[in-house]
């Protein structure tokens, strides 16, 4: 038996170097606009600089890493869809045919696919990433989804993936998520780790109605009450989480070290966010929020963690699609700020004083 | 003197053909997700496919117009810029280093930009579309901007640039702007277009102190007043409108004829869409709200539009960047209807019944 991965082992995410901020923001400030009008771009086009510590940000290589995992709570009736379809969801993925596919496509966006651990054999495949920590979690509803050792060996397995891509170039992530039940794990990581209600944080996830939304409330409460104990983060993780989350969770903390742009998707993506959060909260700084997704709870997670989210177009898919739709956004932060002429330069009067 | 345009010469729209509706809705409902799950996305491709009479709807050629005019009312100290700030800008577009440019080529984009009555004297550019009504409007605090017939004729020379570019190939447009002071003149057309009080019209456009705020309200509501037997469309836009603003309304009506799917930018793009709709109302069948400005009035114009912003990011720049920003989410939604596969094709069970 190999000996397993100790927490000391995660990626450590240093703070934001800010020392670049006073000269990204004249070099803002100066472009040929009035000063602030081009809103959030501009805080995007700051962060950026401070990520990549450069007065000329760029997006490049964007990669999309979409991780698939299996839950033992699917067993409770929480989805309105079976199990296998995470599976069958991955085999579509692998074939060109899902969301996330033609999303991340128009994107530019490299797409990658893991098995995090799913319960369904699947097919082989070339363009699979095949990595599962084991075929599905346990029922949280009974027992921790996983041991604190395969959380811990998901959130390495994660990291290990984005370092691949860092090495290759990339210096814009997302990531993705497919697993049926995902959104119960989810919903009790937030209640857990955020100190909320679980009613504030259920929701109907891929389209419950209102029988099934009331039985995963009093599921996943249920559920809560008997692991009243699990509060350390990486415990909470390990009790509620799924291997694509916790994978999820390690490769947020990777990428941070790796002075990555994150471009967090939705309601899944943000619960991994809070587990790394909770173990590192420097991993924000190098967070970008793409979407306010329509799951019930997301907004309020997005306050918790203090953001603002770029779209919001009433999505509620996965997959990392939310996240695909916002790289053109980063383009267009960095085009501004790298493109755009000075008042000075265009010989354009500013305003008066 | 050649005879001027009547209003019958104007671009006939006709409204929407819906006969596609419950096909385009039956594709996008069986694509592998849950139902709706992407949102606005879903509403985008439907509308695409109805302008473009087909169930794979596609973006060719977008482009954006930029049209720039000067206006009278800025001799009443309602812009923190000077005047000769339009010609300057319309140089800095010219050499490529606004804004526009940076967001334009980012989104793979034709730009184009008209000279549609600026004040100053251009420098000689190929790169210009030179067609001036005449060299800025009139004060409208003391007489209207322009002639019926001068609104008549800037909505022609709008709808031919329109034109130009759909015998290109192009499918997708929007319209951008430059003029200082226009936001007066938006806002007054947004007051009495409407019917809404000035108050609830008027912003700091580029960056009004409070006390230029104020002077900007009492100078509009004044000029409304003396104006007040104005009330049809078109003498309401040649009593506030400027030249910009008129070939604009012109080019909102060609696009919607020659079946365009129509990007609408912030808030002086807006009030070129109300006096085009109030011309020819089937003309919002063919539009997409790229986002909400943070121009007051803007989110209270786009209610009585009865639309729906796709983007939300603080933004108050103008020149088209809100539609530039846009035009990915276009690609977005052609690329989930034309490239998903179907729950049946990619063999991916559906919900429990």
């Amino acid at each position: 038996m190999t000996s397993l991965p100790a927490p000391s082992a995660l990626p450590e995410v240093e703070p934001l170097d800010q020392s670049l901020r006073a000269e990204l923001q004249h070099i803002i400030d100066t472009k040929t606009k009035p000063p602030g009008s081009l809103g959030l771009l501009e805080a995007l086009a700051c962060q950026m600089g401070l990520i990549q510590h450069s007065t000329r940000p760029v997006v490049q290589r964007p990669t999309l890493i979409v991780f698939a995992g299996d839950h033992g709570i699917a067993a409770e009736g929480v989805s309105p869809y079976p199990q296998a379809v995470t599976a069958q969801m991955v085999a579509n993925f692998l074939a060109g045919g899902a969301a996330v596919n033609a999303l991340s496509r128009v994107a530019g966006m490299e797409l990658e696919v893991v098995n995090a651990g799913i319960s369904t054999p699947l097919p082989r495949s070339d363009g699979l990433i095949d990595i599962p920590v084991a075929a599905g979690t346990r029922n949280f509803a009974q027992e921790p989804a996983m041991t604190r050792e395969q959380a811990l060996a998901a959130m390495q397995a994660g990291a290990a993936r984005v370092r691949h891509h860092a090495a290759l170039g990339s210096n814009v992530i997302g990531f993705g998520e497919m697993g049926i039940a995902n959104t119960s794990a989810a919903a009790c990581l937030m209640s857990r780790l955020c100190g909320l209600p679980i009613d504030e944080c259920v929701g109907r996830g891929t389209g419950l109605d209102d029988a099934g939304l009331a039985n995963k409330r009093n599921v996943l409460a249920a559920a809560l009450a008997h692991h009243e104990a699990s509060h350390e983060p990486l415990d909470v993780l390990a009790t509620f989480g799924g291997f694509e989350i916790a994978m999820m969770a390690g490769a947020y903390l990777a990428a941070a070290q790796a002075r990555m742009t994150i471009v967090v998707d939705g309601f899944i993506a943000g619960s991994a966010l809070l587990a790394a959060n909770a173990i590192a909260p420097s991993v924000r700084d190098y967070c970008v929020f793409a979407h306010a997704s329509n799951e019930a709870g997301h907004q309020r997670m997005l306050e918790h963690l203090g953001a603002r989210p770029l779209l919001s177009l009433d999505m509620r898919l996965g997959e990392g699609t939310g996240a695909a739709l916002a790289v053109p956004l980063l383009r267009a932060a960095c085009a501004f700020i790298n493109e755009m002429a000075s008042f000075e330069s265009a010989g354009v009067a500013n305003r008066e004083a």
